[in-house]
């Protein structure tokens, strides 16, 4: 397996200025795998329950992606139940099921335990560390993680943290997490605990990527139709390590490549609610977006 | 001349979590005009009282900028007392004398009324117009605004808005004036006023340009060490304006490079209290931050 991702599969209900949603397919996981398979092959571990609809499954095979890693529960698939308003930047949690996610532990198959490149995607940081002990030499891990675990797992999470090559965050939360206000000297804290990548995500204004030899800025695409930015944050991280598993290459110019590259499936992923965007996306598409994000930035 | 702006000529009184200072140099005039002083000659309308020291008229003196169109009354000088925190973004107002401010009316001297580059400061909408009424035919208007005007004068400021080529406005008063969350939406709304060109000035994030043909995103330079943002906007007009005013192109590219100019000044100018930072700025500095501009989005 070239990217494996460990992470939930949900079934989301959202609301937003511009229409709703009910039990749609969501999860971190899912927005990651479908984002990378535009890139290559990737391997999901994750649960769901028996109310999780087959025709969910289809479409995921549909994008070729395996999902043997994949666990069906007796108890009821993990339900998320949010609302955005204004201009979309914060959702406002009205309800969350844990469900079979409550008892998750992640067992990685024997077939993804050599998988070159690791996504933990946002879940309890001792789960991820569990993930870490199972694999064998990845040749990068990336992780990320949200407030929750930033005021509830502080100590588990500097351990995971100090143990992967890449972290990818918010803003808010890079802020909380090295209680520094200057990203910059958020940087160099978190470079100090471990990983010397640090990709900051900034919403719709972009992400910044840090490196020991440079900062690189990235804009957001400029939409004139947002329908729902659920999600937006792992179709960001599929396409950053998608690309990156592609090219087998994380030198600087590749990783700056990597992050247009990210922002362009987060991009799409906002233009429909669940994956609905993500269902016709072409890869001529995707192609077409990245030139475009060359336009929007040159001079 | 060159460029012509007209504003304010103040005395600040600042606290940022870095630092203060009492009765610095301040004022969008001084900002804009300084700022500008690097690519053209400026000539500057705005008005000072009795307590102004000469020190500071000797500093503008020593930028070449003319001050024919500076009128000393026997009032006290425009005073603005304010505070910054957290992450900078925001001033709170402490304290606001307008002193002889208030009864500012702009009288623009023979020797300016054919400035080819007119920038409008933030300033009452009324006197804006009135400047327009007394140049002839200059080569490009461009205006500045806030929300104080949104909420106060709307008709007049949209008369205004509808006699100039570029409103440079930022991101909380362009939603505010075009009543539009979307920012393509704001500009649509904005361009149908008049202004086919639009910057908006987003802080710590950078900038975005409009133009009818395509959308351009501009970083901020990522700094480590920020004193106080007083004067930021100003100094990235004054960079945009007097880029334009020394390369007399207003073309798609120029209006580009213009907006990095512009960033790159107003990345200076935030690095120290008041014009501490410009007063020692070389050209030399101000080329090689271009560049950094450059390594920070290039991919």
């Amino acid at each position: 397996m070239n990217v494996l991702v460990v992470g939930s599969v949900a079934l989301d209900s959202v609301e937003t200025p511009y229409g709703m949603v009910e039990n749609a397919l969501g999860g971190s996981a899912v927005y990651f795998s479908v984002s990378a398979s535009y890139f290559t092959n990737v391997g999901v571990v994750a649960v769901i329950g028996r109310d999780f609809p087959e025709d969910h499954l289809n479409f995921l095979k549909s994008k070729r992606i395996d999902l043997r890693g994949l666990k069906r529960e007796s108890g009821l698939t993990f339900h998320w139940k949010g609302r955005y308003s204004g201009d979309l930047n914060e959702a406002e949690t009205i309800d969350t099921q844990l469900n079979v996610f409550e008892d998750f532990r992640p067992y990685i198959p024997e077939e993804y335990r050599e998988s070159s490149f690791v996504f933990l995607a946002n879940i309890d940081p001792e789960l991820q560390l569990n993930v870490l002990e199972q694999v064998k030499r990845p040749k990068l891990t990336i992780c990320d993680t949200m407030n929750f675990w930033i005021e509830g797992k502080l100590e588990q999470l500097k351990e995971i943290i100090k143990r992967v090559d890449i972290l990818i965050i918010n803003e808010g939360e890079v802020r909380q997490l090295s209680r520094e206000t200057n990203l910059i000297k958020a940087y160099q804290k978190i470079s100090s605990y471990g990983p010397k990548v640090l990709v900051i995500k900034q919403g719709s204004y972009g992400a910044l990527l840090f490196t020991p030899s440079s900062v690189f800025s990235a804009p957001a695409y400029p939409l004139q139709e947002l329908s729902d930015p659920t999600g937006a944050g792992d179709c960001f991280a599929g396409g950053f390590v998608g690309y990156l598993a592609k090219s087998q290459d994380t030198a600087e110019d590749e990783l700056r490549k990597a992050v247009i590259y990210g922002s362009v499936m987060a991009s799409f992923n906002v233009e429909n609610f669940s994956l609905g965007r993500l269902k016709t996306l072409t890869i001529d598409e995707i192609e077409k977006r990245f030139e475009s994000f060359r336009k929007l930035t040159q001079f």
